[in-house]
């Protein structure tokens, strides 16, 4: 597959703060993301693995937290996240019916890399996401595998596949073909530079909503389509937020409710049946399990989160946007079909840069 | 005072739903508003009182409901209003540091209204929130006198001023004057009309940061101004949101939740320092103070909650825009002075609609 | 298996309220309990499903709430039920690292039963809770498999098995022998004569704790055991709270908050290694799926959740202390036992009652 | 006034851990507590003042967070103390209705110990507690006035008196006098030794449900009494924590929700109408304000929360117990009048230690 075209790629760039290297949750030292692809007549579904550092994330755990916008989902893993505010397993997404089995592969790839859990030592709390990718996909088939589950694991690198890919393989977005997306912002502070990436599974809103840059594009595509592209929105929307920054989890949970600020200027009303559920982790501290004596951590000065709150926003705008504009159309269950932006862009001779 | 232009007013709507008659919190039968404005010199504050039905508020209550985005506020009233789910008072702005004074006499206008209360029957529970007005006002003083809070609570009527008026009379919003704003939507559904209103104390944001219906005027601006308006933002803003919705607490709640769409699309990035408080009360079920016998109250299908979340977004959006398009420019303590947007518009001859 | 003897059977009844016919959690009509029980060597795990009502749970849901007294748990499903107040499947409870396959099953289960899933209508969200069952069991081999979830949900009966069976054949209780325990009350309210039920799943404390009845029996044991028993506590407890009271999901969680006092008056100290859980439903109104028009709902008055409160208090501590008295000694993973409390008490010739 | 007797002068001690010198809040060091109280016929209420360290509270803030058990309360100050973490100002008691002024007064004593409030910095965030003493209270009268409160204020001291004195004077406790009570811990770590303290002040519960280690001192009471002391519970009770184990804020709630142990063990059953609510704060890292680069905290591990667990469980449930025993009956309102357990336990010939 090319690489799609991005939304820097059409010159057009959200908000003021710039971006890391790939503008990817992976200019993030020590993360990757791999993706399972399943695409097969009414199959079109996948798994997506956030992998937050490379190293025994059981053994070494990172500050997380979680913020729920819409509850409305079936997000697993949160309830403890929460309480410890430690992350120590890969974070998988998936189609909201095989969640189970991404959470049973999720446990067993932590088991093999730590023989001490449920021996020596308590448990492990996988974390899963999900969005329901109905319309495209026969989610009723619970298709997704063990072994999806472990190739998404095993194919996670820095390079990150957006759009009709992995857990986005079946979702919509606006309307439209969405998926998966990512952007990531550069903070620099008086004592160091630092990053905010941002990864969205993609799977809300409905078409007249599409907002780029403040240009209402949704209502416009509706008008050139001539039919009624829009159901009633049954998505949900998956934000993985990751910094380098040095926080507290509660100081991460004030990031993570800012993401809304982003998803809102892309046109969401954030309606009822669209789950938005927000996970983030800090890379800037190990936290050993069990430690033995007092571990100190850094915090960095309340007033300086504004930077990462407007880095959060602009950051998942953008993610939000490429989702939307790598996606390839899918043709999928009973041959439902949901349309590609970059065709219709096309199509339509629609610049999306004045 | 002329009652100054609004944003409708300009030729701008914002989003696709209609407003109420007066497209305010007061389309909303038995909703009053009043205000004590206090403009002496370092002395530029007052207070803004929300009565949210014209019975008995003690014994005749609301179903009520709170949502914190930011909680860096002082807000009083919130954990009785969440625990019971009810409102049993008027609502009460003003000052961060009148809190106490604004509280002391809600207590007293609830006790006359209720000889009852710490007698025969438990006490009350005030409900008050507050912005920061400490630039153009000598908050360290604590201005606001018993006899305002009161004034606040008799003015109460359906014509609700705005701008540099009541709470608002300090408050500065996007680097400029804010203050008081309001709007409404009218919701239609197969089983009867409805009316959801704002009412906003706005006291948040930077300048570049200021988008109306996605242009980015505040950048306009700051550009004209040739010079450095912007301080680090301490403000806050508080959200009133009332409907006759029949609606449950916990429904009530997930609308409070979707008012920040609308905060994001006028630009906020919700800073650390600003408190964003949303309050809300539906006056569709008056709950009867200690009932003898099961009550039972409706609730609309939860999926036709997604008219209300569109409502809230677009009545939050377009009350911040009028709090911002009716303040008049204000001088303040030790001189210091926020321009009118109303006045820049006609300075620098900038044309809001396009 | 004899109907091992429980609190009562030794003539010490827990507070003031009377209990249901069978002082169970299945006094609740249509409510059913089933267990599917491994019981092989190191393998010493089980399943227990707790089904709401017998009608089809997801075109008729109750109104559900879930409390976290400690988060260190994995319980899945709580996003959703407390956003939308509802209950749609069966609560499914097994041990901490096979919560992914009870998802998938439950999740196969509600398919079966409501074709319109993923189809017509969007999905499903599974209930599962656990506990951490690692001393007795090989936690590590996963060996709930399919059958055995569904063998729960087939055996679903009014007649509820305590002890060391279903989910809480590996259990440990107070450094002894733990597992699933009920009981109930009966509340009378002027306008009607309620049931509130209790199951616990139990697996938390350590020995010197254990109090019944004001009494130190856990104290008394050590001593006369003559030996370390204790180890620290890597559990959890899960409790599940049914009622026919007419209550919102708000009045709900204020019920389920009050469980801790019972768990508390056995002697708990809620450390940091038990995840401590609360679900809850009631069976008084059946809530359509996506209903077309507003759905009428009955609240009793807030003070009258007094009875309620001291309810679930007494049927928790209660439910506790049968788990307890009705286990019986189990040997597994690598020789581990626990003992009995039943056991403990011929053998030291204790008597409970004094 | 004469010391009463406490439970440990009843050779009576709660748990098993060691109570530090004073077995007081104020075995912290550099927390004091001082009091007003106002003994005036129908006038019977007061104000208690808890100061959490002895440097400037703006400038040299501490790690705090609050629970919530009961939000039947009017408790202010939460949300900021929960947004940041953080506490800036003394923890103020006093009667439901005098939170105002409470208010009010805990700005006006910071505003003087930091000119830059409100000047070249934001505002302050007061901390204001609460429980209704309407029956031996004219609390309609809201009697406390500014001079009281800052009077308790000035009182503060490490002797802390008990009983029926400042906030506590008019409360009610399991339908006896009420008041006043504190009582601490030492937790000995293996890399430090720490102190827990609690004081609590008590206006819950009813008289046959009261608890002392275990004996149901309250139902042998009822039937000394032959008569019906029992009215509805419209108490409330406020828990005090402090700390010197360097913990997080979220460490910090954890140890917070572990406080309704102790209540539920003198008896509670936490009804409807006795809110709740519990604030703490550690004392092991002064947090500068708006801090120029970021600051490093220790936190301990999350194992070793469980001494905390215990030491807050054992801290409260004595000081529950220490405000009953030390209270003196009081004559308030219309005549209405409360026993003193202390004199009861005389009148009646009963024995508290067996």
């Amino acid at each position: 597959m090319d690489n799609p075209k991005r939304l820097r790629d059409y010159h057009i760039s959200i908000g003021e703060m710039p971006p890391g290297a790939e503008n990817s949750i992976t200019d993030l030292e020590g993360v990757t993301v791999g993706h399972a692809t399943l695409d097969d007549a009414d199959c079109q579904t996948g798994v997506t693995a956030i992998i937050p550092h490379q190293g025994n994330l059981f053994r070494e755990k990172l500050i997380a937290s979680s913020h729920i916008v819409n509850g409305f989902g079936k997000t697993m893993g949160t309830i403890q996240l929460n309480e410890l505010g430690l992350l120590e397993t890969p974070i998988i997404l998936t189609n909201t019916l095989s969640v189970g089995t991404a959470a049973d592969c999720c446990i067993e790839y932590m088991l093999n890399q730590a023989p001490e859990i449920g021996r020596t030592t308590g448990t492990i709390n996988p974390v899963v996401g999900e969005c329901n990718d109905m319309l495209l996909n026969d989610i009723r088939a619970q298709s997704v595998q063990r072994k999806h589950v472990f190739q998404a694991l095993e194919n996670a690198q820095k390079q990150v596949a957006e759009g009709s890919v992995g857990a986005g393989r079946g979702m919509l977005c606006y309307s439209l073909k969405g998926g998966i997306g990512t952007s990531s912002r550069k903070i620099t502070l008086s004592y160091g530079t630092y990053t905010l990436g941002v990864l969205v599974l993609t799977n809300f809103g409905i078409l007249r909503d599409l907002t780029i840059q403040g240009r209402p594009l949704g209502k416009e595509l509706k008008e050139k389509l001539l039919q009624n592209t829009e159901e009633k929105d049954k998505g949900s929307v998956m934000v993985i937020v990751g910094t380098d920054l040095p926080v507290s989890e509660r100081q991460l949970n004030r990031i993570l409710k800012r993401s809304i600020t982003g998803l809102s200027r892309t046109g969401s009303i954030v309606t009822h049946g669209s789950g938005e559920i927000i996970l983030g982790f800090s890379t800037a501290n190990k936290i050993p399990h069990e430690p033995n004596e007092p571990v100190s951590s850094q915090l960095i000065p309340e007033q300086d989160l504004d930077d990462a709150f407007r880095a959060v926003g602009e950051a998942t705008e953008e993610a939000v946007l490429n989702s939307l504009l790598t996606a390839s159309s899918v043709t999928g269950r009973d041959g439902n079909n949901r349309p590609a932006l970059k065709d219709l862009l096309r199509e339509f001779k629609v610049r999306l840069s004045l």
